[in-house]
């Protein structure tokens, strides 16, 4: 970050209900030992502290920043927060232009590996054989046979190539899979690109132009032996769809970070209580072959840390 | 393999409960694709037939053999198996000196994907994640964020350096672990090496000098963080220590693929109604932080091609 003639004074109010997003002593030491010589730090624990804060803070560190803030902060010029996502940011216009907007871009290496779970999870079987000894065999040798392949060898569809896309091409080309990005803007080559797949991982940001992006022809596209992972945003997919092609077989699985309504909705088709009443055409339960991580591929004890890192980087 | 005066003639048999080792027209396709021109076949289908072809055999292809046996077979100059382990073939000293015994080699990158899951799956919260959700959250955000870290930057200490080992070194080394090998010559290294461990992977063959090696001092020497992976052969565990380790939290979880006596038996400390009914510290079920494969590891579609591959490669 650029250096100024006074002294930076960073208003910082990083709290949350998850405990890798919160700031803790270990992530303020980082924040302090990173930061500029001279610099001024206020450590805000509520809403209320952050717009005390506000006057004074030349950068706010922060997860949600509303528009009207703005006028609180006149010294303003950057505006952080760790989320790759837009939500929870003012939208581009209400930014006035003398403040820059930064998102993390750290989480791509970690969600990489998320995606890189369910995808070895599946292929070794360690899903199926749970499932085979959750139902009575402790010990399904023969049973599981027939389900576990390599993960080297098989090919991926990635659709969204931004940081987290790029990642996990990386990460997954690293053990051996054959990757096909897969942009916005040659959205064309997606359905004939699947014939082939085994997977198709979805790394895509939430806007309207993603809206039911993987949708009922998207899906049927795909090859029996694919999975879905989705490491993006849970908009993405139309998820009536996507039950629908695992309970007729079109798919074998899907396994999700992200859901379109989150917290995970009752009425939700991905609710275990939906998916375990479904049943494949080989019998098995639904909640078995579509699993879900609750928006978590980017966890990580030093979630902060990286942030910080990647603001003082540049 | 050599060339010899007359055409090599094959006895096979290759038949096994399990869908993955037993020779399917696709198996034998690639058998017959890569033999020399010429080769003669008897694709065997019982113990039987497979006795009646051994006059004939220059080349014997089957997971077990008796001693006895190569009193059948007076042509007989490789006798090969897929499998890594020694149980199925005569001892050494049996094996008249105008026969060559091949074991495969070809496993490793296979079972370094299992590894490699199991790691993935207990660091980025996959079995952690389930075992919430079935206690009755759906959407255990900030209960799962504790536990989730990146697989990249931890140290892996890997018992065995033989094809296995040495496959799990490059694979998890290319997701960015550190990774130390220890071989039983210089088995005094390993006790001092998992002191800052995030893992221990055995990798090791089955015989009387890896016995237990992996006793109630090994785990004591590893911190809490730590998980152990088993991807060789139950013997090299003593299953009362590990239990017990991860019983009173000493270590955060295991990941076996083998187990001392299999199939898992009904009295094994490791079977699910011993592992639930007892708790770690935090109070969850063994049977959630003791997870088990039913020696799986290597189950592969081409299994049996990978093995000829590597038979005809040489």
């Amino acid at each position: 970050m650029n250096d100024s003639p006074t002294p930076p004074f960073f208003a910082v109010w990083l709290d949350w209900p998850i405990r890798c997003f919160r700031l803790d002593s270990a992530g303020e030491a980082r924040l302090r030992a990173l930061a500029p010589a001279g610099s001024d730090f206020a450590i805000c624990r509520s809403q209320e502290d952050f717009l005390r804060a506000l006057p004074s803070a030349t950068h706010a560190l922060a997860w949600e920043f509303r528009k009207e803030w703005f006028a609180l902060a006149p010294r303003l010029r950057v505006l952080a927060t760790p989320s790759a996502g837009r939500e929870w940011m003012p939208r581009p216009e209400s930014v006035p232009g003398s403040v820059t907007v930064r998102h993390g871009r750290f989480h791509g290496p970690v969600m990489a590996e998320t995606a890189a779970a369910f995808m070895l999870a599946h292929a070794r079987g360690l899903y199926r054989a749970e499932e085979l000894q959750a139902a009575g065999d402790p010990w399904p040798r023969a049973a599981l046979s027939p389900y576990c392949f390599t993960l080297a060898g098989t090919r991926a569809v990635i659709l969204g190539c931004g940081a987290v896309g790029g990642a996990v091409a990386r990460l997954i080309g690293a053990l051996g899979v054959e990757t096909k990005g897969i942009r916005r803007s040659n959205i064309g080559e997606l359905i004939p690109s699947l014939a082939d797949a085994d997977w198709l991982v979805v790394a895509l940001p939430s806007d309207t132009g993603t809206d039911g992006i993987v949708s009922a022809d998207v899906l049927a596209a795909l090859p029996p032996r694919a999975a879905v992972i989705n490491v993006g945003r849970g908009n993405a997919v139309d998820e009536h769809a996507l039950v629908e092609a695992v309970r007729a077989g079109r798919i074998a699985g899907a396994y999700l970070d992200v859901v379109r309504n989150e917290p995970l909705e009752e009425t939700s088709p991905l609710h275990p209580r939906s998916l375990s009443a479904l049943r494949t055409p080989d019998g098995r339960p639904l909640s078995c072959a579509i699993r879900l991580l609750p928006h978590a591929s980017a966890f990580s004890p030093d979630y902060l840390s990286r942030f910080f890192e990647e603001l003082f980087a540049s």
